[in-house]
């Protein structure tokens, strides 16, 4: 999207200076390593946006921002031990590439170099943007948790799935667009919207990943399609379907859902059936742009120009209508 | 130590009320465990006592006292994973009572704990705290880094030996004192004295600690006698007798540091008598007493009471005379 070329290009060029490769070097490589591995840079682009959209100059939360992407990418090194996945964006994960001791201390390092990261504003804003990020923080390991704690739970409603998402990914991106805005010196009402705004979009985006998942097209969907119905997942998609279903389709769901065939691909078939004639897929959809809805209602009740409106308004489609 | 019990009565009990065991209980329960198990509680008392000499007001210095601690059992978590410890304080580890995973997670959520606990100061207190408390993290992360990297190393030398237990230990007893001397707004001269002051102590403390595992009484050292030399790690002991021994006794040492016998007797007998007779023994006395001396020195250019003096004095000495 041409809006965000100039911030992630700017924050790109920083990112490679914002950690030094010193000794002892067998921590800081992987922070860098990681680091290196690309991806979209949504969350610290949106604290750039919104600064420049609160305050006309970017730069200014560039510290902000690149905090926000190094925590990102804790959170990546520690899931992924945890998650045990071998590939991120197509490369080896930092456990992988080292060992399970270098992921969790290469990533402790990296949540103590993020708060390092505010020490370059001055103190009264330091403390806002510190307490922000410690309390969007454990947020975001709540989330884990409760991720983790469904995996083995077959009593999990849909608020609790929406509770989980929410913590795990949408507070953190509530969390970039208000750091943007309180270096930009906006309002507190507008710091709020715009948390408020992110948050919300946030839950869509992950809704929206979550129908990719099953329903994205193979060509174009960065990860392998099927993968959550594969790891027997309940996302929003498997829980509104056995809500749903018929008791015989409630059935064959629940028991594919336990079971981990070498070959998976007529489970995927099946569940991606049921996901269709419960009504699920259809229902995701709505759900997905009632957040978006919920999004831009807040939106308007922002100190920002039409013109700025338009342009979110444009990037919250653009985020539901990606296929990747 | 009559002096500390004050300090550590206050402190254990503002800590049960330090985190809250709220939802999910599967994260908040593992901080709540590890803080139970007891321990000298060092580091946070003496944050109590630096702000007490010099403010006259402990209670002050609870939060940063409290994030000592709570930043000291993160890294416990993290490291009993990463050394495959089955037993802290006699009992279970995280990672064994509960699960790896669980550790990495509940071990970041205390993190980012310690780093709310400085919210209760004003801005520019605040980010004093939290700039020292970042800086002394990374530095007991790099310690811990270069521990792991020294286990496959057959070159450490002494210099780097010191520099690992500066970093890994006595750092963030350097920094639990400033804490304290921040917060009674002590002058900055004071603060850096009395962080020097509490870093030659660590290293002395760290020091004697390497000591009594080899020569400690078994009946009262908290730990296992000789659980250094089963380890096959390479303390100052180790260093020191290594380049102080004869040929023969020295290829005897490298060998018996690269095997792991079932029943480790004879090993341990045969590598205190070198430890012994190589001088190391003696040189690792000495050793503790020039950082403890050293320590003394800097005591004489704070700004404190000859009867304050004395009782840090005498603290340090009661340190380097514990047997457990």
């Amino acid at each position: 999207m041409e809006l965000l070329a100039t911030y992630s290009q700017a924050l790109v060029a920083h990112l490679e200076n914002a950690v030094i490769e010193k000794e002892p070097t067998q921590l800081y490589k992987p922070v860098k390593y990681i680091l290196s591995l690309g991806g979209k840079r949504l969350r610290p682009v949106l604290t750039l946006l919104t600064a420049d959209f609160f305050g006309n100059d970017y730069e200014k939360a560039m510290h902000a921002a690149l905090a926000v992407e190094l925590f990102h990418n804790f959170s990546l090194i520690h899931d992924d031990i945890m998650d045990n996945a071998p590939l991120r964006r197509g490369k080896e994960t930092v456990h992988e590439k080292w060992d399970v001791n270098t992921g969790i201390l290469s990533g402790d390092a990296m949540l103590i170099l993020a708060y390092q990261l505010f020490e370059a504003y001055e103190p009264a804003k330091f403390q806002e943007l510190a307490k922000l990020f410690s309390k969007t923080a454990l947020e975001v390991c709540e989330g884990q948790q409760y991720d983790v704690d469904f995996e083995t739970r077959d009593d999990v409603t849909i608020p609790e799935y929406i509770k989980m998402i929410d913590y795990k990914t949408a507070v953190l991106i509530g969390a970039a667009m208000k750091m943007g805005a309180i270096v930009a010196e906006a309002s507190s009402s507008c710091c709020q919207g715009v948390y408020d705004f992110g948050r919300n979009l946030g839950i869509a985006f992950q809704l929206q990943d979550d129908y990719l998942d099953a329903f994205g097209n193979p060509k174009t969907f960065g990860k392998q399609v099927g993968g959550d119905i594969i790891a027997n997942k309940k996302t929003f998609l498997y829980l509104t379907a056995l809500n749903n279903s018929t008791k015989g389709d409630a059935e064959t769901l629940v028991h594919l859902f336990n079971i981990n065939p070498k070959d998976p691909a007529d489970k995927i078939e099946t569940v991606k059936e049921i996901f269709l004639t419960s009504g699920a897929a259809k229902a995701t959809i709505a759900e997905i742009e009632a957040y978006t809805q919920k999004a831009n209602t807040i939106l308007e009740t922002l100190k920002l120009s039409e013109e700025k409106k338009e342009k979110l308004r444009a990037f919250g489609k653009w985020l539901m209508e990606r296929t990747v």
